[in-house]
């Protein structure tokens, strides 16, 4: 459907038909836009732009990739960069200026409505993973004295400016956070009510240093649409509105999936990565792991001769290493997610390091069962089917261990869990997993 | 800090200072008390929830765990039933119903007001994962002609039934959905605007039987708080809200990220899952990567000959197979991902492949020299420092390209690409690394 809309759009632009392109533009939502705009061919841009009436246009604007909005200041007079910016939101505005080249933040500040500029700074002057980087200035604020009538007037005098209505907050005149009004009870209250009486006074808050993972999180756990930030003060300087939230927990979410499969993680999208800097992602971890199974291998090299007398013995290894594996990593998963939703917190650790022992009991019988029973209808042999059912429960239960274990020591001591990932606690379960292979074979043969 | 508040309301509790733990808990937010509540002895907890005031009572009721619910209902009279759940957002009160027993649920409907029960068994009637299952019925329709102060009349006779006004919805009257407006734009407009000229006639909604995974990304794709939910017939049947999304998306997270490490995903949280539920989530897909592991070792014995003519060999083998599997799970953790936010799509197949391609290009030769100088220094043998530096550009190469292809090929068969995960990918690709290993090595040394 997408490559019909692209096509209409071009046949249209082609036979100059402004007016129905305008009419087809306005029935279209801004985020299919901004969608839309990202396959037409780059020079028919600017002149499609114009075509939007002004707040379609921002919104649109505020949806499309930075190269495409790069591209659109580039060729945007002062008058209209000033158009577009004073019609987005600031905490979008904020993020489009943080994207942009220096001499493009230059053109915008300059053309911005003073207000709009200052507001921009103090948004850009937080650290880039805090609550302050990731909040609106657009928010109302209504004094406590205030009646329902007065309230409703003055939203009304301001809402232009404030990208989110869901919540009012209260302050008193030093900007201190008194308490929070949904719309809802303000349209159901009485018009001489006062705002200090149906007000919340329960107040709950962020701070502008907070992490923004965090934020999202306590947004997430209270379900607000927007969250208050205050400054050390305990004055109200912002809002976090819950579609910035939730693109903050999917990048966190990214960001820990691709620490579990031992790749550093990255802002830009996959498509937007250069192939060198897809390689430096992935190149140092996987050195680390080459260089510590070498470890592996060493150990594995002590057994020479156990591996000459009896050859069939190495065959077995990729499957006692694979399975070791893979037991590992379930259990690091299954915490490391665990930990990362809240649901295991790290008072846990010896209810999970039972639960795991268990878990890993019921799995190494069943597994070496299976395992014994082929081995010895195949290979005819049973001492050989023992040695290799006997390690099997040595290495399920070892490897759910350090499965486990190591994410939440790593959280102890203050590391991401996640960079304990599969691949790691693999590569150190793969060293465990030869060495009881071994140690059982050269006491069971007597090599 | 919970410890302390529970400490608290505990010697509150049994000094009998019921008037100030009432105030205590009227100062707290309902989803902090819910916590505090799971923290509670079970036998205080009906007494401290009778505490509660009605409404801080219903909302606290919907954020608690089900376990806590079940007691309470137990403990509930028929007229405490009806008290709470007449309070209760329909869609809460859907999803509580579902959880409890039999005989719970039978109390449950018969206490409850008869449109309430209507409206829970409408949910409940849809397939769980379905658009219909996750909406509430509790919205705010108004009609086309309406004036503004109708709208806002309207409103407030109705809005104690409705979880959210952020939008309202404008029907005719065969509930057909025309269009959306809102609050904001509600209280801009003047009061006798009609609402059919400042309603915005861009209908974006989802169907009762759409996946609720879709309804979230859409919600997320338009930055909606609610999202409306039509039957066959377009006609509005009920409201998909934000905080339902948000915890749509998390679900579904963890069970791509489960997946990926080959367990079968449960909806149970870690703790409330029982030790055999554990293993049998875990152990089908162990035994299936078990007995593919096996044919490795077929593979492998193939090679004793070799193995037993230069031992060293084997040493390298841990590494190698360690190595394939990395960048294998590096590269399909990778596509996984940017298939699951939408950012790559089927039709990039040969794009993915080429960057993949170009990637595994740069990897291989790093890794190829940093092994190869290294085996070279400490076995003192350049020939077989070649032999396994060229089997790491074969296996870094081969393991890349069935990294990223085989989870497309799963999505493209309408597979859940997530199950063609790390450990199948580690699986496939340990069979390659040691066929393309000794391939190599028999070749350069003849044997």
């Amino acid at each position: 459907m997408l490559a019909v809309i692209v096509n209409m759009i071009e046949t249209l632009l082609k036979n100059k038909k402004y007016s129905s392109l305008r009419d087809v533009l306005s029935a279209v939502n801004e985020a299919d836009i901004a969608v839309i705009f990202g396959q037409i061919p780059p020079d028919s841009l600017p002149l499609l732009f114009r075509l939007l009436p002004k707040d379609l246009a921002a919104d649109t604007f505020a949806l499309m990739d930075t190269d495409s909005q790069e591209l659109l200041i580039r060729g945007f007079s002062d008058n209209e960069i000033k158009e577009v910016f004073d019609e987005l939101y600031v905490d979008d505005a904020a993020d489009i200026v943080e994207e942009m080249p220096a001499n493009v933040v230059k053109r915008i500040l300059k053309n911005t409505d003073p207000n709009m500029r200052q507001m921009i700074n103090e948004i850009l002057k937080y650290p880039e993973d805090s609550a302050g980087s990731l909040m609106t200035t657009d928010y109302i604020s209504l004094r406590p004295q205030m009646t329902v009538d007065d309230a409703i007037k003055r939203i009304r005098r301001t809402i232009n400016d404030a990208e989110t209505i869901y919540t009012c907050y209260i302050t008193d005149e030093n900007r201190h956070l008194l308490g929070y009004l949904s719309v809802k009870n303000l349209l159901l209250a009485r018009q001489e009510d006062k705002i200090c009486d149906i007000m919340d006074k329960t107040i709950v808050c962020v701070h502008t240093l907070d992490d923004k993972e965090d934020v999202a999180k306590e947004m997430n756990r209270y379900d607000f649409v927007t969250m208050p930030v205050v400054d050390d003060e305990g004055r109200l300087v912002g809002i976090v509105t819950f579609d910035d939230a939730i693109d903050v927990m999917q990048e966190e979410t990214t960001e820990d999936i691709e620490r579990m499969a031992a790749i550093s993680p990255t802002e830009e999208s996959y498509f937007k990565t250069s192939d060198i800097k897809h390689a430096k992602n992935r190149i140092l971890w996987l050195l680390i792991l080459m260089l510590s199974a070498a470890i592996t291998g060493t150990i594995l090299s002590k057994y020479e001769e156990a591996c000459s007398a009896i050859p069939v013995l190495v065959s077995f290894i990729p499957m006692l290493m694979s399975t070791g594996g893979n037991c590992g990593s379930q259990s690091s998963t299954m915490i490391i997610r665990g930990m990362s939703v809240d649901e295991i917190k790290l008072k846990d650790f010896f209810r999970v390091v039972f639960t795991e022992l268990r878990v890993s009991i019921i799995i190494s019988v069943v597994l070496s069962l299976v395992n014994g029973v082929r081995i010895w209808l195949m290979e005819g042999s049973f001492k050989i089917a023992a040695a290799v059912s006997i390690s099997i429960v040595g290495i399920v239960i070892i490897s759910q261990f350090i499965g486990c274990a190591l994410p939440m020591l790593a959280k102890r001591c203050r590391l991401d869990p996640a960079v304990m990932a599969a691949p790691l606690i693999t590569t150190i379960v793969d060293a465990a997993s030869i060495l009881i292979y071994f140690s059982i074979v050269t006491r069971l043969f007597a090599i």
